[in-house]
């Protein structure tokens, strides 16, 4: 992805290995701060995944993978038993980060299943590290693949509705539901994003709007109120947003509030998209209310973090201090709401995502 | 209203008029300090319904009432030509305050009605007065009255949706969304609100979840992209909002997203109840894509203010420096979504608002 820091442009990518280090871009201190977060071991590398240093189904998937090779590489010793145990425990800290992405359980399959074939530790660490490359790899090249597919489906002129930040910084690169809009605008369509600000934790303020800026994509930050209104408006031709994971039955999960853009865009005759790799796709799980929802902390709603005018970053309370909140961090959005969901193998209606299975079992 | 400041209750109204001055909550301090705000003459007054240190329609409409008296009583002088003209730029500057709220404009007419037979200016101060009074009296028995109607549709043991604040600040007192539910706990009924924050200004987190703390009543605090989560989990079993405005056809305008919530309820075949006064009813306005919808400043969307760690209010932005905003403070909801609105005349449905212009004649 593009940054521009300091006047200077980059292109760097959201999470990557360098030896067994794991560096990722910082994502919590965006848009105000840009740096990059080390991680010299896995459960380190866990505890980014759970606050969130790192977030957004593929990215977590990839850091998953990341996390499960450095397990690997920090193991002492010759024994595989041994070896295998202490895997079996990094798979268990890494795998209990997160409870709705499906990805994170891809990443983390795919670095145990490279390491299958392995004689000795030895050959083990360097499958494990290999594999976790190649998941990175392999997710980058979905996200842009998906960017192909979706910008197919963007007119010139058009005004795009998204929600949270299924954007690079949710991926390996690129994005899912920002790959197509980055796509499109590359491709000189004029386009307009809104850009719901996505209570409770503003990914869409923090994330995508910062990508808008780095990319210089024109874009206007909403209320998540007011995405009705914008739909009624005709000022939203089309909506995308991201899944964390895929139902069989084409039922899907994200973030909080999708569900309802969703509903909104039907009754509006909006069409609506969802961006996904295939990996977020759960054909075990047959349909969406069987997708187990996270509720985080009351504080994520109490609170409020941003940029103070004195340049810092500090967190408000919002409500009085009797009050206590719910908040649910996912929703799940039935099939029947989808327009179509784009994946790095083209763009499928929900009900053919069963008929998927049989070509990615080869 | 029930407030409880430092242990002490006090039965207070949002606003009332001492001599010529009027006193009102201070409504941006809230949740976090309480304050009388002071206003003794209308162009503070005016600049305090800008301001929203006053809000909500029928609290905007008893201002503007209000406003019109302390203008009568202002002026300076014996010539009737002259008083009317005063008068005549009061009506002009305090209607201009907010051009949402059809309330306001009610609110100023009864005055200047309350005037029209007065044959000096010493007469027409001594009518301004009493007529501001009279209309802030009538105003809050409607909202008991709704209040009293309202209850019968709350089930024991339900879970009730509101958005934005249509409570007693909103009003002179009891409130009106929130009047059916105030008496409903005060009748023993067991209810829990689920409290809408409703971005861009939080009036849910920082006013309703506060007269939920002052009258002791069960509620949680959710992002407003949960209010379709908790419709489609069976917690939420009836919608009530206010309207600022309601159109002769029934469609309403109110706070932006209550649009959203409409379609929600409607999708998951939950009630959904406007309480307003029938003094909100709009004849001369067909339908609700007539209602002008203000747009407010994008600051809004880009900064949230709360209490600090500090407990200091302060202001902290969400989004990068580059990003601009969209802010409309309202939308209308269709007819076609609205169950039933409750007025202190009764419960109506949306199509039967016409047949009441005759009986508001008399």
């Amino acid at each position: 992805m593009k940054v521009i820091i300091g006047g200077v442009r980059k292109d760097v990518r959201t999470l990557w290995l360098e030896g067994s280090v794991l560096r990722m871009i910082n994502q919590p201190l965006l848009p105000y701060r840009f740096e990059i977060f080390e991680s010299k071991d896995y459960r380190k590398t866990a505890g980014a995944i759970r606050t969130m240093v790192v977030r957004g189904a593929p990215a977590i998937g990839a850091a998953g993978a990341f996390g499960m090779a450095q397990a690997a590489v920090e193991f002492k010793g010759n024994s595989m038993d041994d070896f295998r145990k202490h895997m079996k425990e990094a798979e268990r800290i890494l795998s209990s980060t997160r409870p709705t992405a499906y990805d994170l359980f891809h990443g983390i399959k795919t670095v145990m299943d490279g390491m299958a074939d392995a004689k000795d530790v030895g050959q083990a660490k360097k499958y494990a590290l290999s594999a976790a490359n190649q998941y990175a790899d392999w997710s980058a090249n979905n996200c842009r693949l998906i960017g192909e597919f979706g910008e197919k489906l963007i007119k010139d002129g058009c005004g795009i509705l998204t929600h949270c930040n299924a954007g690079a910084l949710a991926c390996v690169d690129y994005g899912t539901a920002l790959a197509p809009i980055r796509l499109a605008h590359q491709n000189g369509k004029k386009i307009h994003v809104f850009v719901d600000e996505t209570r409770p934790r503003l990914q869409g303020a923090n994330l995508t709007a910062w990508e808008m800026v780095m990319e210089g994509i024109s874009h206007s930050l909403i209320a998540d109120n007011a995405s009705g209104h914008f739909m009624r408006t005709g000022d939203v031709d089309i909506v995308i947003v991201g899944a964390d994971r895929v139902a069989a039955n084409g039922d899907i999960a994200n973030k909080i509030g999708t569900y309802e853009k969703a509903v909104l865009a039907k009754e509006n005759g909006i069409p609506f998209y969802v961006a996904a790799p295939s990996s977020t796709i759960d054909f075990a799980c047959h349909s969406g209310d069987k997708i187990p929802i996270e509720e985080r902390p009351q504080d994520e709603v109490l609170y409020v973090s941003g940029l103070s005018d004195s340049k810092k970053t500090e967190r408000v309370r919002i409500a009085p201090a009797e009050t206590t909140a719910r908040n649910p961090a996912f929703d799940y959005t039935p099939a029947k709401y989808i327009t179509g969901i784009i994946t790095e193998k083209g763009l499928f209606r929900p009900k053919d995502v069963k008929s998927m299975e049989k070509s990615m079992e080869k």
